[in-house]
């Protein structure tokens, strides 16, 4: 079987770590002897419908470590969901092509065409091994324990909301920050791991698993502010209401803001801002702040997991190593082993394809705006060495001279 | 003169390292044999009309170094503007507790609380020496080369457009990122230090040293878009129109968004969706991304300069030496000398006090949308070692099989 080519493209949001992938395919490819060309499509599967390929045996090492190193998709991404005429075109060009392996680094949509690309193959009686590479900030890939991608997004969730947690006890109020996660709660409930001690905040977390309503929102704010003078708040951007129907179209009626009718959840402020709309006018609190975090989450430069970085690579390189073998497609899974190593291996792609993973109800708190004990111990040895301290002063107080009745 | 009390608070918005300033004035007070007692005031000058005031004589030196590394101010902070009633108040309090040297760490409001407090002693014929200690991250403060806090934000600004720029390129469209800075675009500009090679973005920059015309904006994104196939842009929070009217509120009207007449600059995601609405509406582009990078880009944990948590440092300690020599009040102000080293002085509190700087033009582009090479040299090096690099693939095409006409 197998011609002397592989095909690697990227799909779906960048990651920290995508390009650790990447570099794991090519240089584990290239260490191979039958392996004469490493293709790289731009733009995903895109990028293969139009033919536009890069030659990643031209590729210096060095390039590929610094590049491995670096946030978001070098190759490209793209947002296309191929159908299964889609997915034939792709195949017609793998076939033009002669390429034997075919590794598509993304989340579950990706997976998905994975899984078609495969059928085809098999179905035109063509010797191709397809295999995907997981990777999603979300972690809503069913068969792994986590996925590549998600350690540094979390990362960077739990430093956001130990910095915005001291900002806030600096200069009390109420503090909202939107994280990305539509359907799964993880990455939101990343931000418990950013307290130190039990007064920190966020003291409210919520997630999409959980119905939210607002009256209850309204209340628990309420009550946190009551009993800190402060209250700072993780929301996913997903949270909707019983229904199914998204909070940030809901508010967007009510206060009349959308001119345009389309409420978009990513890219935009306009949940946070309604969120905090509604406690300056419900609770009459004055200081009152929201913060989208946007993009940043997943690209911003110089936040990343060790361990996460690690994984990234090895996924890349035992795709190869198990196309290379070329017994069967599959996905790449991560299987936890103890506190805390990992093992890879090979699942079918039905396995992962199309589906959603969200928070097992174990991780949430009763409460609903809470982790587990079970999430921080699960969330913590992804978070890599070296996260940041969020020290404090020791209160030492000193007696008044003047006291209040002098004033 | 001089009692053997100290006393030491925090004022404004925190930033990642007004804590080493605080570390400075109390390790480098305690080294002074005539020195009995280092007081901190909790949140800033209102902490002093409380008399709630801790004793940092008791903190371990190891806890101050851990406290140092955090960023927001570990005191606490505060939004109170004295007058002279206020500040009247606090020259009470100040004599009561018989404290012979007054630190104020903060911006130019703070810097004229210090002022008053000084006129206040004098007037009394009280020995009380008052140093103002510089901090803001929008860089604002005249008479110094550049403010401690402002390096930091500086570094998470630039780090955050090189991650945005790859995430962009990676999968194509506007970004728009608001920055905070509401007469000084020093930190937008800050955006232009995430570029590496000449395509990055972002590819327009908007300050509020220049008049905002919404049509002549359109027109640049439309022509970046065209050029680049892609735009990137840096906005400032604090853009206004020739009249000085902030665009946010003349946008918001526009839309009929607000339903209750105030916009906010900061903790909101308003000007950046706004902006968006105008690009797709205008210019039919449907890819359009909004962050406004708000409380992150002043409290999040693990982005911090090197140079900037030394000149903190420095900062705090080189008050207590000025303080304790008892000359006179002032406020230390950091000189550069040559590329790159740091005198500080002594300046007179009338010269910092409640003054604003804002960006000479020899740091803006003709364009108005740039900056020049000038500001790139003076932010390079503030921003301190270990920047993240942003690498990339180099492009090695491979030629089409099929070919265009096939599909």
């Amino acid at each position: 079987m197998s011609s002397a080519k592989i095909l690697v493209a990227q799909g779906g949001g960048p990651t920290a770590v995508i390009n650790q992938s990447l570099a794991g395919v090519v240089l584990e490819a290239r260490r191979f002897r039958g392996i004469e060309h490493v293709y790289g499509a731009r733009h995903g599967v895109r990028g293969i419908v139009d033919e536009n390929f890069v030659d990643l045996t031209q590729e210096t090492s060095a390039n590929l470590e610094r590049v491995a190193a670096t946030p978001a998709s070098a190759l490209g991404s793209t947002r296309d969901k191929p159908d299964i005429k889609y997915c034939q075109e792709i195949f017609k060009v793998l076939q033009a092509h002669e390429i034997g392996h075919f590794f598509y680094i993304g989340g579950n949509d990706s997976s998905d065409t994975v899984r078609i690309v495969s059928d085809e193959a098999r179905k035109a009686n063509y010797a191709l091994r397809c295999v995907h590479i997981p990777k999603t900030i979300d972690n809503d890939l069913v068969g792994n324990d986590h996925t590549p991608g998600f350690p540094s997004a979390a990362r960077f969730v739990a430093q956001a909301f130990a910095g915005a947690n001291l900002d806030n006890a600096a200069l009390p109020g109420v503090y909202v920050g939107v994280v990305m996660g539509r359907h799964a709660g993880f990455l939101t409930a990343a931000s418990a791991l950013g307290r130190t001690v039990a007064e920190d905040g966020p003291h409210l977390i919520y997630l999409p698993e959980r119905t939210f309503v607002l009256e209850q929102f309204l209340a628990d704010v309420k009550a946190a502010q009551e009993r800190f003078g402060r209250c700072v708040v993780a929301v996913s951007e997903g949270i909707h209401d019983a229904s199914g129907t998204p909070i940030a179209s809901l508010l967007a009626k009510e206060v009349e803001r959308d001119a345009h009718g389309n409420v978009q959840l990513s890219g935009t402020g306009a949940l946070a801002d309604l969120l905090c709309d509604e406690i300056k006018n419900q609770l009459k609190i004055k200081r009152v702040r929201g913060d989208t975090f946007g993009y940043l989450q997943r690209s911003f430069i110089g936040c990343v997991s060790d361990v996460d970085q690690r994984e990234a690579r090895e996924v890349g390189e035992k795709a190869v190593q198990y196309a290379l073998r070329g017994e069967r497609d599959g996905s790449v899974a991560i299987k936890r082993r103890g506190e805390y190593a990992v093992d890879y291996e090979l699942v079918p792609l039905e396995t992962v394809a199309g589906k959603t993973r969200v928070m097992e109800d174990e991780l949430i708190a009763a409460s609903g705006t809470d982790v587990t004990d079970a999430f921080r111990r699960y969330l913590q040895p992804l978070l890599g060495s070296d996260m940041p301290e969020a020290a404090r002063l020791r209160h030492n107080p000193v007696p008044k001279v003047l006291g209040a009745a002098a004033r």
